[in-house]
């Protein structure tokens, strides 16, 4: 087979453009940063979409919609806010024809314009905790763009709740962290996360915690998956969402906010993606089974018309091929390429010994496989294969993370994977020679893998990284 | 019960208003004609996504997303196109905190930039058809705004595809006018609507030919449900969209765009709300089946769950309020004005007969139904009250739809709803007239209904009306 893809091994940002381009998942767009997501890379997108949405719902949060365009002095409101985000801002200066009075930005993330609503709709502490979700699309001027990794505009959910206490808002936060986006993460992208806190330094613009989920990518590189934040009162006294108290008083509110975006295509492609191709984990898949006529006659059409129905049935995601005018070999090499999980073979040959052809993605094994047996084996493969994906990622992930004990030997073991170091013997300052090294902390855990409510509890382990 | 909303008779307008705020569908943003969907609204919204969705995939078009911003370059490609859109459009001229070098407009439509992105993807005639929809946000700087109806920023679907022919393109646009959008809009929506041809001067920025779905709302005046448009090769022309054919030769693509929009949002309030709120069709309606606990005890709280219980199993969307510390009678009215189509009352008395209470929100009808029967007779409820108010609406229409044989009569007949008048006895000249008494032709039909291939056929009919 003619090499399609630059080898991981050769150059894996190379391969990462090739795949991109070669499945057809996503182009440059014209204007600086911008994207344009082609049908197959968006497919990929819906999916996490809808089982998302399912964990959001459950977790009681409303979809709702805010506006794109939010006045330019909403950010000004929150000091650390605005820092944070006014040197990646996109302005509307011109509307309608005419200059505006006051210009407004594309949302870069709502906090703010949310936080205006929220002072309007909550009076008391009966309408807490609010939990609001928005599926959108924002925008933050980057200079350095990389296609779903870092993009100007980019799609994502943004959270944002108010509660009555501190207690409730970190719980609800810690929450989402890890019923939502762990679980996903885990069980649908089949991408073992490390769950933790980031560091001061690291920490959402007006935040006072932050919380992330960090995957390794098959270069040694970390991807920051999804975060989750307590804002604090910070954005209540900001924006006044105040409240009467069922002590007769008036408080201000704990406000949170969390998102993941369509950076988690491209933390899905390079983790699991090889050689060949991507490959998508089945749980994830738009396209789970793909079921190919090698070449007509002698019943072929039938047969796959029929095991095509039976999938269907089944519950599977199916898509036929029948373009027996298309050279097979270059229909194998896409459906390599867009990493569907399972891909089933007929041709006249095989089917007069009543056998079909079973080709699982995640190790490039063939079975024979016979015609009434097609359909159990595809569902079984689809089982087995999530599991073996994320089995894999997680077998890469322990052969790439390793303990230091001081900051040079991190730095150096951080060139592989992720560096376990006691956040004592790096520290501050120590975050800040890694970060000139282009090592970053990407977040602290406690001894036993659990997430800090604090970053100066003693004994916290920093996991180090190069990362994306 | 108090009045809650301004009646339809007094102040339809108010009454608009009223509902859209008691109801908590969605608010006025703080720029310029944006809007704030609230979670009532924004449910029934991703219901209307999910149906006209399912019928798009139907329809072999496959989902992507391209970028928000738009090279202002882009725009002025299309003569008539530039001309249309040019007064409404939103420009950003900072990026990252420098003046851009070339200003980029939020996308009013996105016929410009798909049409560049479809001259580098199709090469031949075997890319064709070429099969395109995103759900998007797009914005147009309106200067008179009314929540959902026209404002400045609205979401969307834009299908935008690429043909080889133009009779292909022709029969695609029917079958989305027809398959998609008339089909949702009949049996999802209940609404009846006419489906006809744009006369020129209605026809989209751009286009060749425009296809229309008019609904009546309960104020007389037309609503333009969704349009989709035939553009001929003209952005073939202006983005060099060229095939190799079959016959070897080099040829312009023909293309289509169509769209509907959080507009009829606007458009399902106004055609089956009443006095007391909206009356949302059981097949769109996110809760369709409100189970609510009157009074606690006596096994009340247990009934509930397990009507709500066999409800979900039976596939109904059902929602349980077991708020008792909220008073009835507002509870009751929250429900009426939010739509609900069926409401389920279980209060410890009723219950000791082993009955609850079933009220039908299409026409205010309660029946004392037994325990064990209750979820059949929601079922069936459903079933019947979305034929229900399709029938109203319809009937609604019947007496608002006459015919004239001249422009005068036309014009007085159209105060009060639809007026069908020869197109001969209008002529581009009547239409003229008509707009400068705030009537329009909403669009052209033959005499069986059917819909034109071109305005200049013989013996077509013009559809008269007030619109918003």
């Amino acid at each position: 087979m003619a090499r399609v893809l630059t080898p991981q091994s050769e150059d894996f940002p190379r391969w990462y453009q090739d795949v991109i381009a070669k499945a057809e998942l996503a182009e440059t767009g014209p204007v600086r940063g911008s994207q344009v997501i082609r049908p197959t890379g968006w497919a990929i997108w819906e999916r996490m979409v809808a089982e998302v949405d399912l964990r959001i719902k459950d977790a009681d949060a409303e979809n709702c919609s805010f506006p794109l365009l939010i006045p330019e002095s909403y950010l000004k409101r929150e000091a650390e806010h605005v820092e944070g985000f006014a040197p990646e801002l996109a302005v509307v200066t011109i509307g309608g024809g005419k200059e505006l009075e006051e210009p407004a930005v594309i949302r870069p993330t709502s906090e703010t314009v949310i936080g205006e609503f929220m002072a309007k709709w909550i009076q008391s502490y009966r309408d807490l905790p609010l939990l609001l979700n928005q599926w959108a699309n924002v925008l933050r001027w980057e200079m350095r763009t990389r296609l779903f990794l870092r993009s100007a505009e980019f799609h994502w959910q943004e959270g944002h709740t108010a509660h009555a206490t501190r207690e409730d808002a970190r719980d609800y936060v810690r929450r989402i962290l890890h019923d939502v986006y762990e679980d996903f993460m885990v069980n649908i992208l089949a991408i073992p996360v490390v769950v933790g806190r980031k560091t001061v330094r690291e920490r959402f613009a007006g935040a006072t915690d932050t919380y992330t989920l960090e995957g390794l990518m098959r270069d040694g590189k970390a991807l920051q998956m999804g975060t989750s934040h307590e804002l604090g009162q910070n954005f209540a006294k900001a924006f006044d969402i105040g409240f009467l108290g069922s002590d007769g008083k008036q408080h201000h509110a704990w406000t949170t906010s969390w998102g993941v975006s369509t950076r988690m295509v491209g933390g899905m492609i390079m983790a699991h993606g090889d050689d060949n191709g991507l490959r998508v984990p089945p749980r994830l898949a738009p396209v789970q089974a793909y079921v190919m006529v090698v070449k007509d006659g002698e019943g072929v059409s039938e047969a796959a018309q029929s095991i095509h129905k039976a999938l269907k049935a089944a519950g599977v995601r199916v898509k036929l091929d029948t373009r027996t005018d298309v050279p097979f070999g270059r229909r194998a090499v896409d459906a390599e390429l867009r990493g569907y999980p399972v891909r089933i073979e007929l041709g006249p040959r095989d089917l007069k010994e009543g056998n079909v052809t079973i080709v699982r993605r995640v190790d490039g094994s063939k079975a024979a496989v016979s015609v009434d047996a097609a359909a159990k084996a595809v569902t079984d493969a689809l089982e087995a294969d999530q599991q073996a994906l994320y089995d894999s990622a997680l077998a890469y992930r322990e052969a790439h993370t390793s303990d230091a004990t001081t900051l040079a030997e991190a730095l150096e073991a951080a060139q592989d994977g992720f560096v376990r170091l006691p956040w004592d013997a790096c520290g501050e300052d120590g975050e800040t020679q890694a970060n000139q090294q282009g090592v970053s902390v990407r977040c602290l855990v406690r001894a036993d893998g659990s997430v800090p409510d604090s970053g100066d509890e003693p004994g916290l382990i920093a996991y180090l990284a190069r990362s994306y």
